[in-house]
């Protein structure tokens, strides 16, 4: 069986719970982050290109929008990568807490450093107040595992639709948004402890 | 002034001609290329976050659709940040020989080396054959300016239309499509040593 596996906290916990088992996988991961943690945990990794299909991604996100069918993701600047995986597979399942429905959060994008400009902010200024995310490990802005820069966009949640996902990524210069519309199981943490399960 | 820079051939004569002429101009270039040529000849260059506007984009062409009203760049593999240049430009000049009219060639995409996998080429193959770039002066794929790959698809002119640019763009890690569609004028350069004017 072949697993993508997407980045952040909740994603880790998963991964925890996979190496306790003794599961026949081999894992695609969507970050540095993830292949660090599979790989010290002696589970099986391989890239893309030796996959011929992926039966099932595991990702978590920052927010769920689950009338307009939309996924916010890209706290952990991995969502280039994450989304490349998560729209892959066969079935896509997402983990979450419950404040992340509907929570409002920064929709980032991912752009090349030649393209950040006055022109740049300027148009993602139609959808919200634009910022480029700095690092605080390190001087200057954040690079993703991409060698890219990410600008954090504030845009309210009316302007949240389907649509965004194509209308960012035609700004020429991003190359990846932060908005995820495939097909999606979403798995409810409740606070109560119990698990829900809604589709998207 | 401030001058949108292309890359290639032609608009190397072009910056031989502006170094020639005593024009107060600053150059936005488009590729190392370009930058290192229009160094070499003393002429200004600046970034793109020192901009506050383009007056003008000069950029060459490896066919141009006049009917479709459909340009075809990237055998240079520079037309990421041609694109992002060309499309800021308030006016945007394109210089072509006559042959390149309606000409027949490969539809490059810039991709993300992690995305490079049979899912990618089989989605690329419904518009024609997709091939990977391979470099001649170094082992292994062409690497762009921006760290990434390319991919030559032999589309049929048949399958060229305007909406193709956002069709491959869509597609989870194509970064950029070599289709461009923004108003220009085409400057078309006849056997016959004349100068023909189109605007697509």
């Amino acid at each position: 069986m072949i697993l993508g596996i997407g980045s952040g906290s909740t994603v880790r916990e998963f991964i925890d719970l996979l190496s306790k088992l003794s599961l026949q996988v081999k894992c695609i991961p969507t970050s540095y982050d993830t292949e660090l943690a599979l790989r010290s945990r002696g589970l099986n990794t391989i890239s893309l290109l030796d996959a011929h299909k992926i039966d099932l991604a595991i990702d978590g996100a920052d927010s769920v929008f689950l009338d307009k069918r939309v996924i916010i993701k890209g706290h952990g600047g991995a969502f280039l990568r994450e989304k490349i995986v998560d729209y892959l597979a066969d079935e896509f399942i997402v983990i979450i807490t419950e404040e992340k429905l509907e929570r409002v959060v920064p929709v980032p994008v991912e752009v090349l450093p030649f393209a950040y400009s006055k022109f740049m902010l300027n148009e993602l200024s139609k959808y919200g107040n634009p910022q480029l995310r700095s690092a605080r490990d390190k001087l200057g802005p954040v690079v993703t595992d991409n060698g890219n820069w990410i600008i954090d966009i504030d845009i309210q949640p009316n302007l949240i639709s389907r649509s965004l996902e194509i209308e960012l990524k035609s700004i020429p210069g991003v190359i990846e948004s932060g908005v995820f519309v495939r097909d999606a199981r979403i798995l409810v943490a409740r606070k109560d402890g119990k698990v829900e399960e809604k589709t998207i």
